[in-house]
């Protein structure tokens, strides 16, 4: 079978291990290896009280260069103080005397449980484990994503091989997230690899516009965490990227694995049973465009009434009504799918409920918005709101 | 028994009936009569998809007199175009024709499914019987909330009665609403009526000082509504209000009936099973003290946090951290109820808790922040997030 894991592109090798920090006994500790030094970028959380592991890593980051990522999930090192510091240092000096590299070279990353400190007893003998499993294999890959899981129900992985003359350029990525995940960032953890040759910077910029129209227009509860980092290694060992049309195209392929990760976050939001993807058109500007949609996307009435498989258009002209953007209530359009919902101020004629409820229980529900004041467009995905959210939220720890 | 219901205050009748809106049976047509011609103010939803209600109720307050409020519930008369606003019409000219007033002098509201034509025989059958029930019983004013009533599963009323030199000044008030509760406004429908006298003018500038601490800080699931109308009559029938002092006094009357309204909103939210009062304190203004309590009050992990008595104040701080409010993280101090959680980046020592759990799942709960950034304060209601919401709103079309 064809590995589709980040260990696909040439040079990566990968562990997962459990280490006990997780009580079900499952994958903790991951750990993400180059052969090379690679070009590295990455792109944290915006919250304020961020995480121990992100102030680490924006400083291990801003080299360019990183040779490995040791991520643990179960307790998120965040809101734990000098002593938290501490310890996403350790694990980096851990990693990097293993593998006889600098400490700067490694990313830290926790996920789980907010204001506890690490196990680090049981973390080193995880970190000790995952050095000795270290694998190019698929099976390697696998373990890295399950070991970065927390109330996933499904493992994110996503790769694209691209042709650039005569060399295939492969990019691959990973991630975990499904609550507390909101632009800006869209998720938790993601994790990028390619065996692309690219400077730092240029690479910092693909990433920043790869995250924009994917992690950036996801959301599920408009939660933003004090975790999110998605980082990305080039190993360089497959291809240069030289002209113009390569970057294009390496671009293209990086943005598709973002979208396809950015998708399957929605799918797998907490407790979601359909994805929800908002289509804004007509706007007067592109912000206005993007407000509208999140707006919509964010409405917790429009999100159960899509889990109750009810066509309700009076709730999203509701969400956008009670927005600053501009637009004239008489011009607005709304479609379920293809179909006219809504239209010059009163909901369409005609309209066949059964058949727009059969719509609304599809596990991908279009629901595109016109608003007929200028040309700007924007989409932002989401999920339905049930009870399982609820029930997840109301009995976990973070 | 005393009479507590919106036709406590001298001047006033109130009638309830049902006309079959409501496929329950349940009252659906309520009416409210001034005796004589009264000053009056409303405030309405900011929604630019508003009802034709809405569209019709402010042109007819605009003249600061209004005698009677005609309201049903089943039927929101919302996006209905220019039927709609026809058929809000009809209804205030039926009102009017049956008491002998102009049209202008009647407030029309509409709650319930958006989008569907009211059926305008049976609501003028309903109407036809209300005329003739009216009374000024504190049965007349119970069934009147009951006819108002969607999803709320309590009765929402409140009294206050002033004493003013000689004379004995009462404020009563009624409200529905529980779920597409947001500020501005919280409730979909609020009525007041004191036998004060004030002008206009004077009555409008109150009722906007009241509002705004008090139905403008209650949230349930930001969702604003296409319909929220407050109005407020005042027959004088008591007394007029002379002095600086007698105005201040009614205007804390006043307030404390729409605190009172706000809380049985919160409590009554769609699956409420708790109130969350958050308050902030130390920002550096006022908006930015408004900011941090509705970021806390409208976070969903928050809410499913004390839905599941969890005193997690990592989402607490999670929710400070995601907004563009000024303050140093280090300098945060989170109380829930009077125990210090959180204070200098970290969770305070020693916490018990078990304790903490027991405080969550109380009836009210009391989160406090201190930014540390200044002395401006403000506050928000909210209430839990649960499954019984997500229940309520995925099987009712609105």
């Amino acid at each position: 079978m064809r590995n589709d894991t980040i260990t696909a592109p040439q040079g990566f090798r990968a562990a997962g291990v459990a280490c006990g920090i997780k009580q079900s006994a499952n994958l903790d500790v991951g750990l993400l290896v180059a052969d090379q030094v690679c070009s590295a970028a990455a792109v944290f959380t915006q919250n304020r009280f961020c995480g121990a592991p992100v102030t680490v890593g924006r400083e291990h980051v801003r080299s360019g260069r990183l040779r490995a990522i040791v991520v643990n999930s179960g307790c998120s090192n965040v809101a734990t103080g000098r002593r938290g510091t501490a310890d996403a240092r350790a694990m980096c000096r851990q990693v990097a005397a293993g593998l006889g590299i600098a400490a700067t070279e490694v990313l830290p990353s926790s996920t789980g449980v907010i204001g506890e400190f690490l196990p680090m007893e049981k973390l080193s003998r995880g970190i000790q484990a995952a050095l000795k499993a270290l694998s190019p294999s698929a099976a390697a890959g696998r373990r890295f994503v399950h070991a970065i899981m927390t109330t996933d129900t499904k493992v994110k992985q996503a790769c694209e091989r691209v042709r650039l003359g005569r060399a295939r350029v492969t990019v691959a990525g990973c991630c975990k997230g499904s609550g507390m995940i909101a632009p800006n960032m869209a998720t938790m953890l993601g994790y990028l690899t390619t065996d692309a040759k690219l400077p730092a910077g240029e690479l910092k910029r693909l990433l920043a516009g790869a995250v924009e129209p994917t992690f950036n227009r996801v959301t599920v509860d408009e939660c933003q965490s004090t975790s999110d980092t998605v980082a990305i290694l080039a190993s360089g060992a497959a291809a240069a990227l030289v002209s113009k049309r390569q970057v294009t195209a390496f671009a293209s392929a990086l943005e598709a694995v973002c979208a396809s990760l950015a998708y399957q976050i929605a799918a797998d939001g907490e407790g979601a049973t359909r994805v929800l993807e908002i289509t804004v058109r007509g706007a007067r500007t592109p912000s206005d465009a993007h407000a509208a949609a999140r707006a919509i996307a964010v409405s917790p009435l429009v999100k159960t009434a899509v889990h109750g498989g009810d066509p309700n258009w009076g709730r999203i002209v509701q969400a956008l009504g009670a927005t600053d953007v501009r637009f004239e209530p008489q011009r607005v359009t709304v479609w379920l799918d293809r179909t006219v919902i809504f239209t010059q101020g009163a909901p369409a004629r005609h309209l066949d409920r059964r058949r727009l409820a059969g719509l609304m229980r599809r596990p991908h529900v279009p629901i595109a918005v016109d608003l007929g004041a200028g040309r700007a467009a924007d989409r932002v995905l989401t999920c339905d709101l049930s009870r399982e959210y609820v029930t997840i939220n109301a009995d976990y720890h973070t």
